[in-house]
């Protein structure tokens, strides 16, 4: 720990977005940059985050029935361009394998951007009969895709990581049923860990997965009125099945193409997770993913120097299995510790000073909100996790106030540009021409849809926001990162 | 499953050790190959036992307060040539990332083979001060090495998996004491979920990481004879602090280069357990790593059929916590369906027929030796896991007894040759000098050092094997994977 370290944030989150993220991410000691272009560190702090997510979704995975492989790394070029959509939306972005050693490659290798080809190569041999199915395998797994803009940790870097779950079904109706599944798991592993509630729909077909028959996300609303996708489920139909050629012998003999899924959630999500929750003072963290959930600060003074100490070192082992920091440096203020463990976002900070002494309690402060408690020491262990449920219960709900509050409803351009303007997400009638959509963006200066409304209002003589033809759904427009 | 999967090991273990091998692999369904040259599919049986693997490993590291990072996949070319050795010894092998969508990169970017270079960049950032130290970070990673010899599944494949341990610390002496709890790890992990006894040995100079200052590996004997290596604990002594700039102010506030240590175990070891364990019939996996750990098979007569059916399924859920397979197929015999799980490895069989019926017991048979037993059905709950611990025993003794009557010695090349040919590993006197290990590999066909006496028995007086000069050391020789 570095003096340098304590300097806090000197970007305002409201005022300079990108800047305050930027800073918030380094200083508070969740990821670095590297000496490769667009890819970041994980530190440990961020990263034993990630492990707790999947964990918690493999678990639940698991539970499904769905049993975790390793596929490789690298695709051939040829397996890759099977799927004429699917190749379209990620060859702009693949990274490429040329050379080993000295030697030149007879066929260039992409980095896998996303595993279908792969996979889906080796389903294609091992799917022979409806016995074989359903087939539900998941891969945690490292994809590339080399992102042209400004790289912004968590968010836009050129390595990310995430789970891809490749389930191959006998019916439409069996994979379509799959849907709810994953939508639940993803919902209550974000919900209850990252206390991040969001809302859930379809995409256009303009902004659907290259190559699937529809793709649905969970969507997350920053205070700044940006939303950022979440988890997704993909349902492909049959369209992989045909390009890699999956087919199943039904109890009939007769051979069909089986159906399938993907599905996923990537550690863009801590990006978002930090974004939504944190603030000028730095990082906060859901208490459940915070690895050291509380940190003691002694206020040391000459005469009561020794017996403070001795009660803090109770306190920590009293509070043990909470991983507590004791931070016993001599060389800095209190009041420089406070700065340091706000920025670095430990939720429940514990100060213990000589008035404190006389009166056997600490002050507590939540992280959150900078409340001050008074607890008696006696208590201390019955009342620590309580107040640890309870920060993580604000969180979700700020986090859900700043969503619902940010709905809204409209049939005109205008308005609408006001709406997005003042953080709003807002529902439009809109067709279902990509045209349109195109439209949008360039005439709303980067509005674009971000779900169709899930509740499927009808649209019964509403006209089209852009074209003013007859709607074809309720879109809900923003901006997104 | 297709009935063709039952088809059994045509190959001998004695006899064709490759064939026999790649023919386990892929009909007991651990792995399968790719259109991806050099690399293969981790399949769910497989994966599964790496994760616990890697999950046991994790565990004791954590209990070190080593914690968990992740870097990017790629490294910069400049960046990977700083120390001169360790790059001589990756260049070879490394794929080169040229291109990224259509655009060539300014500077090719090296797919890590493994990661010191572009961790050591941001340890030489981020340490400052013996306050930083020491800093233990470990990585769970995919690396690629290009192999252009066969590829052989776990063992040899273009990309594989495994865990890098990057530790810095102030002092020499805190390095060199960590090979020690590294070495036990390890050591631990391997034996009681692998059921593999090792021998911890250094490696010549000649045979050691490139970079480091020395190598130590736990090493594995087959029943062939031939020795596999596994986990390895490698110090670097300041050869890569001093490549990468890795410094320190003392407590004196003067300069120092730090003292690294790195270590790790791979997918690897998965091929070796395989190897070491299975036998002609199939696969053997000990019982602490089999996620089913029984089959049920009913033994189908007409009159007794529907009692034996309900005593099986009262059977499986009283045995529920082992994860039972119960094989109700009626379209194959109970003949094929023996065959067919003991080459798939599952640790236990249970049959049950109209006699067992009359007793109240059933038949259990043991994989490992085909042993029967035949148990009270009343009593199950109590034997089967004394009977899967039994089981997981005496693989570990029996490669334990191969190991150990493996150990030979002579100071004669001849007799190094015959020892070698019958399956042992020889204590050899040999000198330091890399042109006699050279020597000794042309001149007796391959026979390579494996590593340098643990013991350190005194060489006074002995002369090196090959030159006839003074030895240096006692080493182990003998054939290697």
């Amino acid at each position: 720990m570095t003096k340098e370290s304590n300097e806090g944030l000197t970007a305002k989150k409201e005022e300079n977005f990108s800047e305050w993220y930027q800073q918030l991410i380094i200083k508070s000691d969740l990821a670095d940059y590297t000496s490769v272009s667009g890819c970041m560190v994980f530190k440990p702090k961020s990263w034993m985050i990630w492990e707790k997510i999947r964990d918690a979704c493999d678990k639940e995975f698991k539970k499904q029935e769905i049993k975790n492989v390793y596929f490789p790394l690298f695709i051939p070029e040829k397996l890759l361009t099977k799927e004429e959509e699917h190749v379209k939306g990620f060859a702009p972005e693949v990274a490429w394998v040329t050379h080993a050693g000295n030697k030149k490659l007879n066929e260039r290798l992409a980095i896998r951007p996303t595993s279908e080809a792969i996979i889906y190569d080796s389903y294609s041999k091992w799917i022979r009969s409806h016995n074989d199915l359903p087939l539900k395998l998941n891969q945690w797994s490292n994809v590339v895709r080399w992102e042209f803009n400004n790289p912004v940790p968590f968010f836009r870097t050129r390595e990310f990581i995430f789970n891809e779950g490749h389930t191959v079904f006998a019916t439409e109706k069996e994979a379509l049923k799959e849907a709810n599944i994953i939508k639940k798991i993803y919902e209550k592993v974000v919900e209850n860990l990252m206390a991040l509630p969001g809302i859930y729909g379809r995409k256009t077909q303009k902004e659907k997965f290259a190559g699937a028959v529809f793709s649905e996300k969970i969507h997350y609303m920053t205070p700044g009125g940006k939303v950022i996708e979440g988890p997704c489920f993909h349902h492909d139909g049959q369209n992989f099945a045909k390009a890699y050629d999956i087919k199943f012998s039904n109890k009939l003999g007769e051979k069909e193409y089986a159906w399938q899924n993907t599905w996923a959630i990537s550690t863009r999500m801590l990006g978002t997770m930090f974004t939504i929750h944190s603030d000028n003072k730095g990082l906060i963290i859901p208490p459940r993913l915070a690895e050291e959930k509380l940190v003691i600060v002694p206020i040391l003074f000459e005469e009561t120097k020794k017996q403070i100490l001795n009660e803090t070192k109770k306190i920590k082992k009293l509070l043990k299995k909470f991983n507590p920091i004791l931070d016993l440096r001599e060389d800095v203020s209190p009041g420089w510790k406070y700065n340091e463990w706000e920025l670095k976002g430990i939720p429940l900070r514990i100060e213990l000073g000589p008035r404190d002494l006389e009166t056997k309690s600490v002050m507590v402060i939540k992280r959150n909100d900078n409340k001050k408690i008074s607890i008696k020491i006696k208590n201390l262990q019955k009342e620590i996790p309580k107040l640890l449920e309870q920060i993580q219960l604000e969180l979700f709900d700020k986090a859900k106030e700043i969503l619902t509050s940010s709905y809204a409803k409209t049939e005109d351009k205008k308005e609408l540009i006001k709406l997005v303007k003042n953080k709003k997400m807002v529902m439009i009638p809109l067709c279902n021409s990509e045209k349109c959509e195109e439209k949008l963006k360039t005439e709303t200066s980067g509005i674009k849809t971000l779900f169709i409304d899930p509740k499927n209002k009808p649209v019964k003589n509403k006209k089209c926001l852009i074209c003013n033809k007859q709607a074809d759904y309720w879109v809900y427009a923003g901006k997104s990162y």
